[in-house]
């Protein structure tokens, strides 16, 4: 059951001028599901993207950095679950580079102009020739309304679609930002995957949009955490089609460009907070958010440490307010000259810790009470500065066991 | 249930000359349970210690450090189960400053002779008033042959007590050795804890003391994990009572020493190890062997990476040779500069993965044959050198969480 999430609103999911979606069944590995996209990028559009920092990157991840440098336009993605086409080595890059060379050539585009995305089973051949098979009948299906039907298209065991979108006014003229993500959910030998595709009308200077996928993804696909595990085919990318009627924003720190930014970042973080909602086994939804650090780093890693605790996420999952496993968390953290009795700790409004040690005025069924919440916000004061920084995480439950052991006896 | 773990085994557990031992039931949290144990130590024997990194550390820790720090013989150990007395601020530095320094007084010691050990619940006031009214009743217990009853006594949840011995000549002089250990075992809202003593009647100089427990410690409880949550109370203790007839060890790179550290690290690792085999929701006992690497620190760190991952920790717990999720791991280790076109993944005698796709030879079967053991060696190969490392860890079971989910309601 996921977390406080609900099934796409499409009334808020925007069509963006210049880029239209297919999605169709190709029976990667299972008939009669929904397992290949392909979106279509009008001519003069800019795209970036921002990849798993996983040394064991699967094929398709390389091969969109490698199109991503040519500098050549991004015209079409090509996006299939049920196989990650990871742990693949030289085959697997040869029969990806087949998929994109097939979809060009039915476009006559170059294949470096196609992005390519996997995910699902790995160290599994990819059916390549079921994906060039199943390409006419996604392309017939283009049109810019099918932002839903991508949504169900890149899901794997997702209990729910995940797209959200929002307008704004940039230079004087209404903008749209719709975007996709797919979360952890693994069907054996499958990995946890995160994939996020977000797409705007604004007109973006190229030069900005690396910076802006970058930034987008730190302020939220990078601030979320499941189990820790770091899929090897994670993707994000940002299009902006150009089409909207306005001045290029060519720089973020513009007022265009804090407004585009904060708008598409609010759409980004729902996406990746959608994720952390439909985790796996999920029953809970946690903002760590910790201040008075002398970094936003170090902020950072003590979210981190908590939010991949075993001992704090069951304590979540049993709504136990056994708090000193968070102090040991974030005595673990590896800040290395913390003062311990500068440390504070809340749960929502309830001040459990103060100086290192219980809050005299605590009483255990006000972290008992706020334990029991479906969302609930941990407060870290280290004490020692003024940088903050936030994470988002949730529970581990019996189900995500469950799910990742996955019996077959 | 423990992995291939059986009580102690009483003709191994040699008295150690200049050591004796008390056990007694100070109710400290739970009636009729062994939960105060004293250790007398001889004077002039050497005792070094090495304690947990978590900068939340217990107030015990903190004294631990302290006495050990004056320079002065270290007499007595006073070890509480059923409070951790940690995230208790001044007030617990007091409460155990209090009861070393009763347990001196009838000793006729200082209190800084005195090394205090707690675990148990956190964040709640030490009952120090029950450990000194229990002082009487364990000392009246004291003598040479009580290690089972002492590993009895320092045991939270664990489900079987944990002491080995040995004896090795050195210098033409039989010497003993033996040690107890603790692991991870939680009962709310406490904290896992390792604890681990050893003890020999060799004769060590103070000098080494430290070199000593310190390697004996990377050698053996550095080496395991149960779920990478660094207690705030973890703590390993050597003491040598210098009561052998052989010349003094006074460097651990002589015949002697070699020996000497080699035989202690032997009944430490299976004191490290036995933590793991009864690790909570444990089921199976996993060898992590990473080789090839360009430094030991490299390949400990992708040991970790494994061990630490979820994902792969349930996968074991299934039996599934889901194989992927290891490579994964390997993946995001943190080596920047890892080319996946050089791992090697064996299980046992396997060869899953070779030049980091899978090994065309690799049949499922073979892999679903070895996931099915209770004892799972994997070895990885980086090559990228010659370093190799290895870690101790267990599966992840639906017990774990059941076992820290403590459903109170």
């Amino acid at each position: 059951m996921p977390v406080n999430l609900s099934a796409p609103n499409p009334s808020e999911l925007f069509p963006i001028a210049g880029v239209r979606i297919g999605v169709t069944e190709a029976g990667v590995r299972k008939a009669n599901r929904k397992d290949l996209t392909v979106v279509l990028i009008d001519e003069g559009s800019s795209v970036a993207g921002v990849f798993t920092k996983n040394r064991f990157c699967a094929a398709p991840v390389q091969i969109c950095r490698n199109n991503l440098s040519t500098g050549r336009g991004i015209r079409a993605m090509l996006i299939n679950t049920g196989n990650a086409n990871a742990g693949t080595g030289e085959d697997g890059l040869a029969r990806a580079r087949s998929t994109c060379a097939a979809l060009a050539s039915k476009l006559k585009l170059s294949p470096e102009d196609v992005l390519p995305f996997s995910t699902g089973v790995i160290m599994e051949p990819l059916p390549s020739d079921r994906i060039e098979a199943g390409l006419d009948a996604a392309l017939a299906d283009a049109n810019a309304s099918n932002w839903v039907r991508a949504a169900e298209g890149i899901m794997t065991t997702d209990t729910v679609a995940k797209a959200f979108g929002a307008q704004v006014v940039i230079g004087g003229a209404v903008i749209s930002i719709t975007g996709i993500s797919k979360g952890a959910g693994m069907i054996r030998p499958n990995m946890a995957t995160m994939l996020g595709f977000m797409a705007t009308d604004a007109c973006v200077s190229p030069l900005v949009m690396q910076q802006l996928a970058r930034e987008l993804a730190d302020g939220s696909f990078n601030r979320v955490t499941v189990d820790g595990d770091t899929s090897t085919n994670d993707s994000f990318v940002v299009i902006a089609t150009n089409k909207a009627e306005h001045a290029q924003v060519d720089s973020l720190e513009s007022v265009d460009g804090q407004a585009l930014k904060a708008a598409m970042l609010s759409v980004a973080r729902k996406l990746a907070q959608a994720i952390v909602r439909d985790g796996e086994g999920a029953t809970k939804f946690i903002t760590i958010q910790v201040e008075g650090g002398k970094t936003s780093d170090e902020c950072r890693q003590v979210a981190y440490a908590i939010a991949h605790s075993p001992l704090v996420k069951t304590a979540f999952y049993a709504s136990d307010p056994n708090l000193g496993r968070i102090l040991a968390a974030v005595g673990y953290a590896g800040i290395d000259d913390l003062d311990q009795s500068g440390i504070d700790l809340f749960l929502d409004d309830v001040h459990v810790a103060l100086h290192g040690g219980r809050n005299p005025a605590y009483r255990e069924e006000d972290g008992q009470r706020v334990m029991k919440q479906s969302e609930i916000l941990v407060r870290i004061g280290l004490g020692r500065g003024q940088a903050a920084d936030t994470v988002w995480t949730c529970d581990f439950s019996h189900d995500y066991v469950t799910i990742n052991a996955d019996y077959r006896s």
